[in-house]
């Protein structure tokens, strides 16, 4: 049991580390699978957005534990008393998020942003508490806002176990980076599904041309949902005969995705909303649904400017993107969210875990033999 | 000009009269293209819904006016003594739909749903307080929500002009029925332009089966809006050359999509509301993107039950559907905007307006290449 | 009949130009009703905001027309080539305000704002259609969206009869000036009720001391809502024996309550949605319930920069308030409007209209009496 | 050390017991400081609605721990399996309510309601997990939606140490009782501080003349936020001399006002939402301002009718409330949210907590004396 123990904390951490070379398997868009018409940015991660750093703790233990930590920052200082302008949007909200109401009221987010699993959001927005007290800086603060978002991992995951604690958030955090991001089974993905497949943390991007701003808009996702699945617009879920309602009212569509918008177009809450609300529509692309049971929650900030907590200035001159330069980034958003949703599905892998629940990944073969029948790949 | 104008009062009783007959072309689903995995109801229209009533009228004088009337009333009762429940959900905002927040504030609707051009929403409300004031019962009210919906339709049509009058409102209303439902340049969709091609009146319905509750959903849109087209996931706006955004910041993208949602599921206004937000998902399943200068606005109602307007009993016992029924409705509300955004491309044909200004319409034939290409029909 | 209608037309254009000459009676402030702790402006009145204008068609004609208009002008150059900040709020939404979802999405102001009658809506929009349409430069605008709120003076007032023109709309926007304005029987505030007594446009401001930000916030109310009504705290309603619910289940407590927000503090819409939000707290400082039959919302614009319509420069540098310095400014919200509806009450005198209904002022030395016994006046 | 631990923890204990034999001073309404024209429930508490249940644990320990715990609870029996429908309402949200944002998707409350302080929401939330997780029927649960308000004690408390344990709560609901309810310095209001007095709980309630209804509506507060008190309309705060923005741009004003709503009429999501709108109403009438600083946020639930988390039975039939009869209920609201907060500043006490910061109790006999001047009782 406990050599059982140690032997899965050492698979979290390595789960943290998970580097492309343990991931064998090619992206989609390696693959030729090209989703959109705007070009992706050096990455095609979230971390295209300069500064934005991602960290994840997966938690792999025994039969039983298949879940885990992603930690979202949008800069390395001090997210609390450096803010960023910040919006949350809400396309189904059978969900848990920690935090929204003051994102909506202040326009702003104050701590890093924690994907995890529905049942360990206290412990995330606590461990969350305890990184933002603290910090140097923050030794007055007396108030903080944390925001966590989840999806239910309890399928794969004995989720009523609660079996992530604060140090693996903090350590999430600790070792948030630039670069490339893993996908798939990692992190807050750990024990996600999707379409009735593994699904997982799953990231892309969008460099606008010069000519429509030049601005990168990034993606990250937890997916764990469902619908009928289609895969740059091939039915994959209808030909592999895998969809929800496909039979009887089964919940097989619920689950929850969320989604977090990185950009460093200069914008204000209000906009970042309306960037929000186009990531759902990324996700209409995928084949979801949003259904009853799910949690589809959409955080988008910008990392162009920053807002001081304390601050003796009452004004300040904020450089902003007028609205009718808005339609390229939303455009951006949509394609760069459905990348990510088909990412997280084509990096996951079969992944078997409490009371013997195995899901299969989806196979990259069939979906390529799906893509050349639908003349998507030659 | 006295000729030209009796003509073109002829053309706009005869649009809205628009058979069948009259429609040469067949709808997207007459030739194998089946979006979606839920059956139709019989006409695969709005007018499915047992009670909803469409009437249209059609203006297209002389060289400059392009534009119309679309009426759905949700029954043929007195609306405003007998209220139906309804919700309104905003896509995108940059529009001038009337009474959207009477509706969601007491959750019913008390007129007939007007779609019209975006200057000509003034008229078109007052013209429903015309016919609401002057219904049989309703002496007595000094109070009605007119809810008017509105595209822009400016390019094909001398918008300025203000061409609808009360009459035609009133006529639409009055000429409103059951059956099947003009679609293409007729009614609202007379001067609409989508994704670059003539767009306009679409409709289309899911009946779920039985094990899923057996409701129907039907939708019926007023396209007029821009992105990628793709038809049933065929990158048809890609692969013929013309979509938002390819070279330049144009504004292509912009104008707006109405879609109105009926169905005979027991909602109440909170669930309403929740269907209403998966019509912007099937939005986004043609490669809409709610531009910033679209109004992308859906209103749903449910023609379950009816709500009295003046009552003495404090207290009424409704049936209602439990939320985790909901997701089949939201399957079926995507799909059938979906599809009656297709609808609305394949019925239109093209036409010149004010200005010389010509839009081509979709091009059924190439369309269907598209559809054998990429394996979408035999 | 010919002869009553010149009369009429007389009286509706003296209405426009009422004098404080003409309202004998003082302002409560005048009679020592000092409401709050902070300092008005120099007029106490929404034009104590630089720039902002006013402008009322009253139209008394015969025993049946009591309405009118009232428009506000957030600055007299082209609002729709020069957009203002600018956000609503909904206290409670039975009632028709046009515009409200695209001042929503986008967060401006792009036409005055014009108060009248429920049923006077479609009219009042269209005539700012023509406005707007018609300004120099605004040759080419093919949409506008017309802001126009409203209550109901269907008591007094014909409201059925539809008096209001388009004529009457336009000549208030013309005749809109900065200065004192009028209060009481007057414009879109000539047939309203307010606590069962006459009631009508009432206005007032604060004006922040330097170290608070100096800023000016300026309300104009027009009221016709019920409750229990208290004037600086003094239970007049209950003194007087005139208040909702007192016996029975009356709609006494209906109507609606327009209140325009105007400050020249630098907001975003975000902020100033929330300004909005206090202006109910005033409102029900005074007693009013926001009962269900009432259409209680506020607008509120900043006028402290402009946002053009058209501009080739995708960004701008736009001073903005930080949020710890809000709450000054949501204190004067509150009072300003608390006062405004006590001075709409003061200023209104006792109206007949149609079908012989009478409705009696508030009497100013019963209050006063009031104001002694409470101790609020020496 | 221990010794005061000990002592503190026995104080901790007894304060969840608090009875009105120790707290010596009479109820304002004993005071015949009469808030509204409604008659009170028998106990003037949030208990008067049949089944509600509240219980609280004080936490007073050292010089540092002012701080505990209050649970509501809607019913008694497993209220995951039977929720009850509830509704959010965001009055400002500069705050950390947990699970609102389901709350207001899905129309229920699914925990009972926990207040407590800011930086302890984490702890609570994880708390009820446990209690919800470990109910008798809720083997199966793998997602529950914790529902935890707050306020900032952190001036009296030491906040950053975070002295709420989930065994604190868990005491909280498993002494929740029916019966009057203790107020001031208990529960989660032992360390908070309203208009600069020692705030804390408070509630009232009204019952509806059986005319108007019949039903009863009562309300909780915790009390931590500024403004301009005024009692029953009497200008206590510029009395006395204490009040917001008297000379400064202080942050007096900042904290944060909970409010519970809880019914017996038949309700559905969007009328309790639209009650607990009135409950800022009646915060307003207490002088309070919705400062920037300040988290106000209003829960209302029904008691009327229950919702099964799981069932059958697609559709229920379900009894509600017509809209026009709901205006009573509003003036219930905002004068049993007045009276509650007036409640909890009469019945609090001088507190003096970490650091050496001491909060002087409103003097009742200043206050009694300035009702007197203003000629509110004899």
């Amino acid at each position: 049991m406990k050599l059982v123990l140690l032997f899965s904390v050492i698979l979290s951490v390595v789960g943290g580390l998970l580097s492309s070379s343990m991931k064998a398997q090619p992206r989609p868009r390696e693959l030729n699978i090209k989703i959109g018409v705007l070009p992706t940015g050096k990455l095609n991660a979230i971390t295209d957005v300069a500064g934005v750093k991602v960290g994840q703790v997966t938690l792999v233990q025994g039969q039983d534990v298949r879940t885990g930590v992603t930690a979202i920052l949008p800069h390395d200082g001090n997210v609390f008393q450096q803010k960023v302008p910040a919006a949350v949007y809400v396309g189904n909200g059978f969900g848990k998020l920690a935090g929204s109401s003051q994102v909506e009221e202040l326009g702003t987010l104050e701590t890093p942003i924690i994907l995890t699993n529905t049942l360990s959001v206290p412990t995330a927005a606590d461990a969350l508490l305890d990184w933002t007290l603290g910090q140097a800086g923050n030794e007055n603060a007396r108030s903080a806002n944390p925001v966590v978002g989840e999806t239910n991992d309890g399928y794969l995951n004995d989720i009523r176990g609660r079996h992530v604690k604060k140090e693996h958030v903090l350590e999430a955090i600790k070792k948030a980076q630039s670069g490339a991001v893993a996908e798939g089974n990692v992190g807050a993905g750990t024990g996600t599904v999707a379409f009735g497949w593994k699904g997982g943390i799953g990231t892309s991007s969008r460099k606008l041309p010069e000519k429509l701003g030049g601005y990168t808009v990034g993606i990250l996702v937890q997916s764990n949902f469902g619908g009928v699945l289609q895969i740059n617009g091939v039915p994959v879920g209808e030909e592999l005969g895998q969809y929800s309602f496909k039979e009887t009212l089964d919940k097989s569509s619920d689950g929850s995705c969320m989604m977090i918008v990185a950009t460093d177009a200069p914008l204000d809450a209000r906009n970042l909303k309306r960037l929000a609300k186009r990531a759902i529509m990324g996700l209409a692309r995928t084949g979801g649904i949003a259904s009853n049971g799910s949690g589809d929650y959409v955080i988008a900030f910008s990392t162009a400017y920053r807002i001081p907590h304390d601050t003796d200035q009452p004004t300040a001159a904020v450089t902003l993107l007028h609205n009718d330069y808005m339609s390229p980034l939303f455009l951006a958003a949509i394609e760069a969210t459905e990348e990510a949703i088909v990412n997280s599905l084509f990096m996951a892998t079969t992944s078997e875990g409490t009371q013997g629940h195995k899901i299969q990944e989806l196979s990259r073969e069939k979906v390529m033999e799906l893509m050349k029948k639908y003349g998507r790949v030659n």
